[in-house]
């Protein structure tokens, strides 16, 4: 790692948005994962909630989607892009015991999307969190990272 | 827990934004927490940083106070509110290693602020991803949780 | 209707906001309506995935309580102001055939929330729109309509 | 329509945003319509306001145009897309009586811009709506449609 | 000015959003004004625009009172507050040669309302810049300053 | 100038987006400049921030950059498009005194990037008014101008 620097700042370490514009358009997926762990009780509920038409996983998974396409508005120095896809999963696992999230997000552009998906994995998380909080005060949010990444010059990335 | 249901699901398990016009509007205070895990190198080269002029935390701090004011369009059930104080604080800490985050949200509403003060956890901290992520790709943002909230009728809560 | 003026133009005919800092704060509700016609064939389709764990209802319902908060953001010179609560119902049915809709809004402000529960209908319709465009190009969004409000000086209107 | 399916359904019937990555880049337009229907005291007020310089229909296109951009943050499963161009057109029509709403949208991605022009039409029509609410509580929002869709897979549509 | 510091830094020089959950709600009026700077064939081409039913001023005015709404998502350390009433006025001024902009916004809260004025007049002027940009590339947005303000703990300023 | 018109509006005067499809995407730079005229000794609370870890400036940089990725967002008929960079210096200047704002703003597009470049400079310097208003009330935002321009069928603009 010697003679690395953060790209993000410039000389004088001041923050600045890269310049990608000498990059190719490539296709770009990146995955990440994140987990709510909830008390088995609060699991339970939103279990339950699973038998009636409407559910605590439904609404999540819509404000993770959306989220993913607002990623360049809240993280200051990321670049804005088109998503040609967004992919969000939750599942309740009694292991955890709690909400598993995937996000994938897909492009063609000149920068990855990590950010996009890892945006769309907190912001379902937070929306879990804010469903249950009314019964569960000790949720925690955990575990947020990035699982794969392909495309682009610094080659794929497979964490697990 | 028995009897409990989740107040943001309707009868019929759809979801709504509850109705807080009868709530009484009061002094409302929320804290919380969380951690951007990082290898010793990475943060090493963010405390190199700060020996400039600018840096990664400063600008993860904005990020975190501008994101909290917009917690109401990320998360969908969530009530709009006025805020009052944001104060987001971030350390670095060679025994994650990483960054510790904590936020502090405050208003005088008739909801609390706790999903405030959580979403300007979680944006600081992928801003932070977003900023090493060029050096490193095994980042974890972690152990988001509430740890302190004050006023409104369900009590205070002092999770550590 | 001698006399009357339209109160968004000024004696020029220049837009603006206009001066509510007088007028008091009172709970306010505005209950708003609207359809979605489709094909019976397209309803079937809606119809089926209600069988399933996700659908397209709880999308288009999750679009219109977050577009209610956003309303001030669309319309020009519409005061922004508290949510005390959003309620947005989506039925299926077959005598339109279509989708009916009814969003309710409220709140505690010196303005009336019409434009907001006019706002999440039509949002939540486009919604519906969206996801069944691929499969019908010819579904309408009509008869949005404001059906009852209540709170403020021009007092209660009930239009069905 | 037999075998058709709900495409932004996955086959758990949950939500998704569907990958277009494979798609070319073409040039699509589309065209929406839709009306405001207004008492014939109404749209006299709105017409006097024509004769002055400022206007209801010139504050109403713009919230069309801005809105237009908007679109993808407002529906859940629609793609992000640039747009080349963006055109709205309001009429008084004594026949309906009421105003007569045309949007059409332009631009060069992998998904149709239907959505585009619909959004541009309602917040339009919302405006408009905003405007007369003083002086008229019965104005109805109706006959949104889309009129005509060039380019893409699908080919073209013309409905009227 | 002795003893003074900067109220957004904290005393590390941290940026912070202030505390103002103490303060009175007290209603706060603050006017500024801006100008953008033309050539003389400029001014007459907006000119003769105003002889039609559209203007570059009213879609300047449209813009300037939308952002004023948006005040606090733009500037990291400002609280975010209802708004009364904006109200923007553009004249053609030959002296200058150019476009005078003047805002005024209006609130009852616990902070002022500066920095909304002073964004609907420069969001006004950027709107002024842009539709004039294809036939005047030495366009000069200048002299964007607080008028008036009153209300609040820090007493009336009149700056001219 | 004989001959020319105001590209924005159409043969009636009406507000439109100018259609840009038919034009081929080439690198785009735009750089812009502006002031914050301040008093000697409110330069001088800030340049004593600087000493410390967080300061004014580096929270304004932040600001205009985030800014410019929402230009489309806040001028009515400016296109939407990617912005590959974006950099935001602002220095101390005893000649003024105050703050220069010089960004550069690039992408690669169809239309120029004049108003992102503009848009981070008055969002910057709007900014350094905010954390100063408390110690000055008489700050000035001034001076913003194109001062160069490249790619595109206009060809290059070299203002100073």
């Amino acid at each position: 790692m010697s003679g690395e620097t953060l790209t993000h700042l410039d000389e004088q370490g001041r923050a600045r948005m890269v310049d990608v514009s000498a990059k190719p358009d490539t296709v770009r997926v990146a995955v990440a994962k994140g987990e709510v762990r909830l008390k088995p009780e609060t699991l339970a509920l939103i279990r339950q909630g699973l038998m009636k038409k409407g559910d605590v996983l439904a609404v999540a998974q819509v404000a993770g989607i959306m989220a993913a396409k607002r990623t360049s508005e809240l993280i200051p120095l990321c670049h804005p892009l088109p998503l040609h896809q967004v992919d969000v999963q939750l599942t309740l696992e009694d292991g955890l015991p709690g909400v598993l999230i995937t996000a994938t997000a897909r492009t063609t552009a000149k920068t990855g999307v990590e950010m996009e998906a890892l945006t769309a994995v907190v912001v379902s998380a937070l929306t879990v969190y804010d469903m249950v909080k009314a019964v569960e005060k000790t949720a925690q949010i955990t575990n947020i990272r990035l699982v794969e990444k392909h495309g682009g010059q610094s080659g794929d990335v497979v964490n697990e």
